[in-house]
């Protein structure tokens, strides 16, 4: 192959192995540390009638796999075949991430595609993740159809949530624990509980409704007061109690004072996004975990998550298990999960699969 | 400590560590491998009541987690804390197995309190497992209280199963794939497939009642006759194919035909007992998955486990990604799962998690 800083960045391009054999077709960018990603293994054409062909798969595979919503993520990069594209279903609203240079050059077809298939009645461009820096592009957010004047609302099982697309974070919501959390209300039916990191108090929600107190933690006020106006949308406003605190400062805090609760939800944001910063991170959630495993009652229930993807399902479980060690604890694991099946883990991409998910009982 | 030797095998000794701090109480066997296993880490006496509260506290811990049945794992050794211990209960019938000379030198006691809890009308102790040689103990299969004349069938789900206690493997049945069976039923509705070491059949059972065409293999005719038994028994005679094969040269000649499925079960014994074998078992995970990979249509699901648990999670999904590189396919992982929750995981003893059990699309 010629130099990548021969090639257009963004452009499409054949890859060929040094035996001169094709190997697919992608998009390169000589300015990425992914130099290219493939978008197909065939000899074809990208265009309109490709992605369509994607798409159409990808809301079959949800189709077939997803046991009940009308919200899910249509695309996940990767996952679906589609590097670099991400795509949240919010009822009639879409939101669409373009993560990379490449899909960035093809957006107006594939928007076209989206409509086409889907036709929603909003579409928002939340083009404001860190990594289209890297690519070289700008970061920006807008709503491309229709408007957000009536806030999307969602379903999440019995569950109505709010959704702001344009001011949440990410698409605005976390579509990925949503089947942890509906797993978790098996298990939870009642008595007192934290739920940290709350941000829109989805898990909250959920064990609330189940017949259980919820205290939800966050140290965003906008998180919180998102929270709030969920709980009153499902007439739980009695059944939670709002603190605006760090995580880390309200569990000393309350290990200090020797509370006891029967339940705690711990999913906080990722400790680490680079494999450099690992060693930090597995301290911050050894030692989380051990203040939350002090704060719970003999038999109650710890569900806690890390969706860092250098943090590894072997590495999390040691890490409960010094946190175990540390709170003197010896709980048992009910059942270890992952991302919800709207993010398919692609066996050659071991990046796709980053969410881990435990539910110990103490 | 004194030499283990002083101890009589299979007594109740108090563990200290080496600054005379008392660490628990477990039972000693000096011709093991592993000397002594704790019973607790409390300064109590192990008697009738010691048992009566860990049964209990098993039981209670099934009726929290396990969603619906009456017949499961009542005792799983380490992940209830009773190392040595494992009870099956299938509806009206206990099985017991007595693993190690601690636990039967107490096993008139603990059969007391069985009895007493639960009151079965069938109590089979299936004391033939290889490891009761290791631990100087003599094999033995019998029927300790009632009879086997009216042989015990169970519920899984909508399905009906005819369990053999004192002939089936272990203890007559695997509780552990349950949750998984019934998981993969929300994912095939219909076509044909394969039930790879069908063993009693319950894998197929569950997927023919949901409308598909389920061939079972096995090498085992008295496992056959089971599972045909178990086919009759819910009408589904209409439904099945039954091949009486070793089930590696059974793929060989399917991918020699050229056949293609809509779905395969692959859940086959242990490959894989002592660490010492991993190299091979590995070898046989990536040639049979492989095999099975090949046999699959686009968009066609595997379902595939192994229960040898010298093989972990990671190493099972790098076996399961090279397999695809051989059948040169590219499978999604659908959802990644363990043992049922009758089956506690012991965060401390990660021997207690053995399970694998992997759902993929192609």
């Amino acid at each position: 192959m010629s130099s990548p800083k021969n090639y257009q960045p963004g452009s499409l391009v054949r890859v060929y192995d040094n035996k001169n054999i094709f190997i697919g077709i992608g998009y390169i960018n000589p300015h990425s540390l992914i130099t290219i990603r493939l978008l197909t293994r065939k000899m074809e054409d990208i265009n309109h009638n490709f992605f369509r062909k994607h798409i159409i798969n990808a809301i079959n595979y949800r189709k077939r796999f997803l046991l009940d919503t009308n919200s899910f993520r249509v695309i996940y990069s990767e996952g679906d075949f589609l590097p670099g594209l991400i795509v949240d279903k919010y009822g009639e609203c879409l939101v669409m991430q373009f993560l990379t240079l490449g899909m960035e050059m093809m957006k107006d077809m594939i928007i076209d595609v989206m409509n086409e298939i889907l036709s929603p009645s909003v579409i928002v461009l939340r083009n404001d993740s860190q990594g289209r820096v890297l690519e070289g592009l700008p970061l920006e957010k807008k709503i491309i159809k229709g408007s957000l004047d009536s806030i999307p609302i969602i379903n999440e099982g019995e569950i109505l949530i709010e959704i702001n697309p344009l001011l949440g974070q990410k698409t605005g919501f976390f579509l990925d624990q949503r089947e942890n959390r509906l797993a978790l209300r098996n298990y939870i039916k009642g008595g007192e509980g934290l739920d940290l990191f709350c941000y829109s108090g989805a898990w909250g929600l959920q064990l609330a409704q189940n017949g259980a107190f919820v205290t939800c933690v966050d140290e965003s006020e906008v998180a919180l007061s998102n929270a709030k106006r969920n709980f009153q949308l499902n007439g739980l406003e009695d059944r939670c109690d709002f603190v605006k605190d760090d995580v880390f400062k309200f569990l000393k805090k309350e290990v200090e004072s020797g509370s006891l609760y029967d339940f705690i939800v711990l999913d906080p944001p990722a400790f680490v996004k680079r494999r450099a910063k690992v060693k930090e991170a597995v301290k911050g959630y050894r030692e989380i975990n051990a203040m939350a495993m002090r704060l719970i009652k003999r038999g109650g229930i710890l569900a806690t998550s890390s969706c860092s993807y250098h943090v590894e399902k072997t590495m999390f479980l040691d890490i409960l298990r010094d946190s175990a060690k540390d709170a003197e604890r010896n709980p048992r694991l009910i059942e270890y999960r992952s991302q919800s099946r709207d993010h398919p883990i692609l066996l050659s991409v071991p990046e796709t699969e980053y969410l881990k998910c435990a539910f110990l009982e103490l």
